[in-house]
């Protein structure tokens, strides 16, 4: 089987993670005389806004997830690699990876992400999950709806109240809107199909160590997010720093709560490209870059979104966000065509906040455009606009459009599939 | 917590699985003076007839199997568990869970279906996977998906091949969809997404040890059939028996062919309900029921679906079928209807065979109705249309609908999703 073509010849680019950032720019470099190899370690680019609909059994796996070849089949001048990256070499401009073997680069861009960072607490990971792949959201969709059907077979009420008792670690965009929706899972979808408990008991509980919700969004909107949580039956409790997890109970303001799902959303660390590197990095992990994103001593390598960490130089840090990490990527891919068409001096990357948006539950959400705060329905809609249209692909978003209005008019959430390793198949 | 209401007083069903049969046994109970316990070791009913469709990557498993809480909750009378049944003890009326807690029963209805048979051959289980759970379905998805994600990067030409090499053991229905489907799936879907190896290479080898493909359709069906496989590029080999499958490798008429995916479609064997009761069973572990379906000396047991063996007085077994598994799950739930309101005298199940349809490939099916033989585009539409309208729900047909829509006019497969636990997902 002969390759269909040589790619040995031009300016080589890698791309390392085909996140928002990896994407958006391999997808800013169309057109540029270079060869691309986007190395990812799936095959699916994943739309992490709404995965946490997937961790309530809102949207299937494969209405927030696309493969990347796909996506990027069009474009020719791109080699996609299934691939885990464990090391570059930036002498020899190579980056290894976990099979032993390497790949040349002429300029490299590392888009690695981020995972959950346990403020030191690594053995929490365990038994309070976080939510970043397909497969943490599956697993945490399985342990939500297994922890209902417990609940109706179990006869100790101190035990069945435990499994019914979901704590939430982090008010965070994501915090809120998994607290929101498992309230609106709870409240709404479950109650007629269980006949020994009642869900309406459930007991969702949003933790945060600082002093307010979705912090970052303007305080009117913080404050109305925290009633509208507690209008949908979420107890917030701020100021309030978890000290322990263990299974099956949180620790918070010296009181022990039972509770059989705990999920973290409070903390992110980066990918240890820093490391691969040996650059310094901020105290989360993430590469502190130059102006133009580029590795400080290595114009030929850049760095985007929740790797890096990158300061405006009259504004608060880059947040965390999937809009950042597409500036970004878009950025660099502008640099490398300015680089490859002679065109020199200096270059600095600056970040446009196109606003905030958060979904807190049916009809309620708050969204955060400096000049323009809205909240509750009207929120929602535009929430739900925007998303269906950030989503990859027309069939993508009619899917999705058709999957929420069974939601909004039924309650029906068709995904409510508890699957797992064949081995643990067997629950008893 | 209260219970909502209390179920010890009335005639009390267990039904032991929520295919096809136990379902349709719930469903027809309706109105009958009694309590029905559903237990299930999922918490999702599956359909089975498109699960091929889940591994290939066209549909999402959602698409397939909805909850069975959701399925039920209008009906009162019927109180969903989920748990996993090992045993049952006929003389105290009893089943028995795997957590060794009992429920008792005045009427059992056992519809726990069929594993897949490796006819004494065990050990090829784990390198030629079969298809009868969601679970086996994304594994084989993920397996499938990876084999084209390792062939890209694969130098060594024979390697290549092997991983692009894919044999179906057994030409029934399963065989010949799963067969026809990944050739759709190499020759129309994924040519665009690879850029070192040519995807259209991909050899598809379809293994019957009988003398023809779909036996129990009419003759000119099934060499119809054979034929339009072979036009979709699939090697179909009859009279060809798997003599040795190993990792990697099948040998097949002396010849040892390396495939780095094997799929078993061969053989089904019964649930070991049989050994649960001691009762006498055929070779496959189907218990040898009376005519009304019940356990022989056991009239208050009855056992529906894969589980068990029916001979029509005047005809053919009856076939392991989703549309005979209904029939005989009604036909139960009217037998306790009669006896519930004191009918006595012999009651017979008679089978009615509805048809058989099978997909080949895109525009192609064959469908046989006794009276009328349809193949090509419009047993294909008619395939279509019937699954569509045997699903559960508008909304799960809406969205099927939708999704092969896409394939259809798009060869797009947007569930090709490479998902795995979290310890094997870093590929090398």
């Amino acid at each position: 089987m002969a390759a269909k073509r040589d790619i040995a010849k031009r300016h080589r680019v890698i791309i390392v993670g085909a996140g928002f950032g990896g994407l958006w720019a391999a997808r800013h470099l169309k057109g540029a005389p270079v060869d691309i190899i986007l190395i990812d370690q799936r095959n699916h680019h994943l739309f992490q806004p709404l995965l946490y609909q997937v961790a309530t059994a809102s949207l299937a796996p494969s209405e927030v997830a696309w493969p990347i070849r796909s996506m990027l089949h069009d474009r020719k001048d791109i080699t996609t690699m299934l691939g885990t990256v464990v090391g570059v070499d930036p002498a020899g401009r190579t980056v290894r990876l976990a099979d032993g073997s390497a790949v040349s680069y002429d300029t490299l861009i590392l888009a690695t992400g981020a995972r959950h960072s346990y403020f030191g607490h690594d053995e929490w990971e365990a038994v309070a999950p976080g939510l970043k792949t397909v497969e943490d959201a599956t697993a945490l969709r399985s342990h939500i709806l297994l922890a209902f059907e417990e609940a109706e077979r179990e006869t100790d009420p101190v035990r069945q109240q435990a499994l019914l008792t979901f704590v939430i670690v982090g008010a965070g965009p994501t915090g809120v809107e998994l607290a929101g929706t498992i309230a609106d899972l709870a409240h709404d979808t479950l109650p007629r199909d269980f006949r020994t408990i009642d869900t309406h008991e459930t007991r969702v509980l949003l933790l945060e160590a600082g002093p307010r919700v979705l912090n970052g969004y303007a305080d009117s909107l913080s404050d109305y997010a925290k009633r509208a949580l507690e209008k949908l039956g979420v107890e917030v409790r701020l100021d309030a720093p978890v000290t322990q997890i263990e299974h099956g109970a949180v620790t918070v303001g010296g009181q022990r709560v039972a509770a059989q799902t705990v999920i973290w959303a409070a903390g992110v660390r980066a990918s240890p490209a820093a490391e691969w590197l040996g650059v310094p990095a901020d105290r989360n992990g993430r590469i502190i870059v130059e102006p133009d994103l580029s590795i400080p001593g290595h114009p030929e390598i850049f760095a985007v979104g929740d790797t890096i960490a990158v300061q405006m130089p009259d504004g608060p840090p880059v947040p965390g966000i999937a809009p950042a990490a597409k500036q970004e990527g878009r950025f660099v891919a502008e640099t490398i065509h300015r680089r490859l068409s002679g065109a020199s001096g200096p270059h600095a990357f600056r970040y446009h906040h196109q606003g905030s948006l958060a979904q807190i539950g049916k009809r309620k959400a708050v969204a955060d455009f400096g000049w323009l705060k809205l909240r509750g329905a009207a929120a929602w809609w535009l929430w739900g606009i925007a998303h269906i249209y950030f989503l990859v692909g027309v069939r993508s978003r009619l899917s999705v459009a058709l999957t929420w209005l069974w939601i909004y008019t039924r309650n029906q959430r068709s995904a409510r599939l508890i699957t797992q390793a064949e081995d643990k198949a067997a629950v008893d």
